[in-house]
């Protein structure tokens, strides 16, 4: 038993909603399909964007794209129009670039109030100027009422790559320090208790941000971060499994050590949801060298998105590259990936 | 009466097909919603792409994005991954750019059979080898059953610009030769006979390619042509009308020396299309000062995608930035922007 996915069915087989959703079935359709026919080393490194050189320049170019289809399109803590900002900014830094440009392209349903896309654009207008981007080129398609659902947006991302940062994952070293930047399972929850209509004391909102703040925070601090990955769809469990795969190694993390907000825990336990494997849109996982991690961990903590930041494990030697969670009652359970669709459309 | 759009109902108006046909309800939503909010010089210019200045480096590179949503997906001559392919290395070529690189973001419907994905999947590698492109990161989405149709497919390009060279259509100057490098209408009309279960003794077939080496070959002959575009939605009417609102000048055509196949036209006759306003997928129009027209029509007609490039116009000075006709019984007619939705979902 090995920590890889099985065999896709190309001849009889259809789309699934678990192949969007974060886990094993996406990355069977990813490898099997995407990587195996545009075949080239930067899909092949499954990192969330590519580091591009450009020739006859000193520089690369960092890449990253993110097709946004969230429902619903409002949701407290953020829109679709902020999350596509968002999340490819966090893809691009994610990879080591700093994000300067964004394409924006749209899927319009005919019908959508022009209104509400006007309060989409605005949204995107305010993260872009936040994350200091600027939306350059775009494109608008309308399709007949029934043929998509309001608002789709693809965002596609470019910066230059910080000079000197290499943030493969397949760096990664048994003994390495896992951090991550704060409570997890905001984003996820919000969208979740929006669709259920449910209420609790405290409001569950979005984490949806910009992290590139962050990001070049920790890499002034420890140019030598391992890998960075925010854990957006398939949450903590999607990144860790990448991360193990990616590094041939085993991961074990502390479950107490985890910050998770108390309406988080609430609503996971109403609706029978694991927060591991919720989604997250302001949020990163870095893996460091053990002595670099109180730096990285100071450093995070004195910027306002990573004021939680938390140390909650350490990679390991392990052939099968198992994820494993010590719980907080001393047990240990396997963190596997996430296998079925637990929240569709959650980005 | 001058050749601008009117305003768009942001309060109580919806979107509409017409917004994404490429003709002028489609101007009014990209300049009252995405160039007033997104605000910023590389889209008020509304090229295909944009040209960016690296930080510290003497190179630009140049970003352009498409989502593609054309149904049927698969039709004669291409298909939505071929296509997805040519419209964006098209765009960054038509803006001046050398296309390198790719993003690809899928839309997927819950259902879509997995041989389909990877026959669009297969073509789409397979067009961008021909076009010297690699798709280097990606990007699935699915959404539940009856949220989209079939596959819809983002694709976002980044090249380096040709140094030297500046397509800004505020170049152009009255007295400028208009070209296209070969028929017009191939593509629309093969979607649209596909669509309508039309036959014709000769098949109708998309004209789809990648026109990057096509404009290489022309920028090589002629580095100071003053403008390029390629007549996708919103056809050969829609470009003329981009150019003459950016130059601030008229434009003047010969329908006789616009090249049309003689199937298209029959078929444009049978549907009441205007070949004029149907999409194309691997034309360009180009623009430049007339002592050049005969090197660049030398070149063009070199390559396989410009042998039956031809010279239909010129532009004049006209401050209300009409687009006319000199029609083949010798009368004149207005050439407008497109104003319906003629054809929708084409690309």
């Amino acid at each position: 038993m090995t920590n890889s996915p099985r065999r896709l069915d190309l001849r009889n087989g259809r789309v699934e909603l678990s192949h969007g959703a974060g886990g094993r079935a996406m990355a069977q359709l990813i490898e099997q399909l995407f990587v195996r026919h545009f075949d080239n080393q930067w899909l092949a490194a499954q990192t969330d964007g590519a580091s591009l050189p450009l020739p006859g320049a000193a520089e690369r170019i960092v890449m990253a794209t993110d097709c946004h289809v969230v429902s619903p399109l409002f949701f407290p803590g953020g829109d679709i129009g902020s999350l596509a900002v968002h999340g490819t900014v966090n893809d691009v830094a994610m990879a080591g670039g700093r994000p300067q440009w964004l394409s924006a392209g749209f899927i319009l349903e005919e019908g959508f109030p022009l209104a509400d896309l006007e309060r989409i654009v605005v949204s995107m207008a305010t993260a872009a100027q936040v994350a200091g981007v600027v939306i350059v080129t775009g494109d608008t398609k309308v399709v007949e009422r029934g043929k998509c659902d309001g608002v789709f947006i693809n965002t596609t991302g470019v910066g230059v790559a910080v000079p000197g940062v290499n943030l493969d994952p397949a760096n990664i070293r048994p003994g390495d320090a896992i951090i991550v930047s704060g409570t997890l399972g905001d984003h996820g929850m919000a969208i979740m208790s929006q669709r259920e209509n449910l209420s609790f004391e405290t409001a569950l909102r979005s984490d949806s941000a910009a992290l590139n703040g962050l990001v070049e925070a920790m890499l002034a601090a420890v140019p030598g971060v391992h890998a960075l990955r925010d854990p957006t769809r398939g949450g903590l469990a999607a990144v860790l499994n990448e991360f193990a795969r990616a590094a041939g190694c085993g991961m074990s993390v502390r479950e107490a050590a985890i910050p998770l907000r108390p309406e988080v825990t609430a609503a996971c336990e109403l609706l029978g949801l694991d927060p591991l494997y919720v989604a997250n849109e302001g949020k990163l996982v870095a893996v460091c060298a053990p002595a670099d991690a109180p730096r990285l961990l100071d450093a995070m903590r004195a910027h306002p998105l990573g004021r939680d930041a938390s140390l909650i494990g350490h990679a390991l030697a392990d052939e099968r590259c198992f994820v494993e969670m010590e719980t907080a009652f001393g047990g240990r359970r396997m963190i596997d990936w996430l296998s079925g669709e637990q929240l569709p459309r959650i980005c």
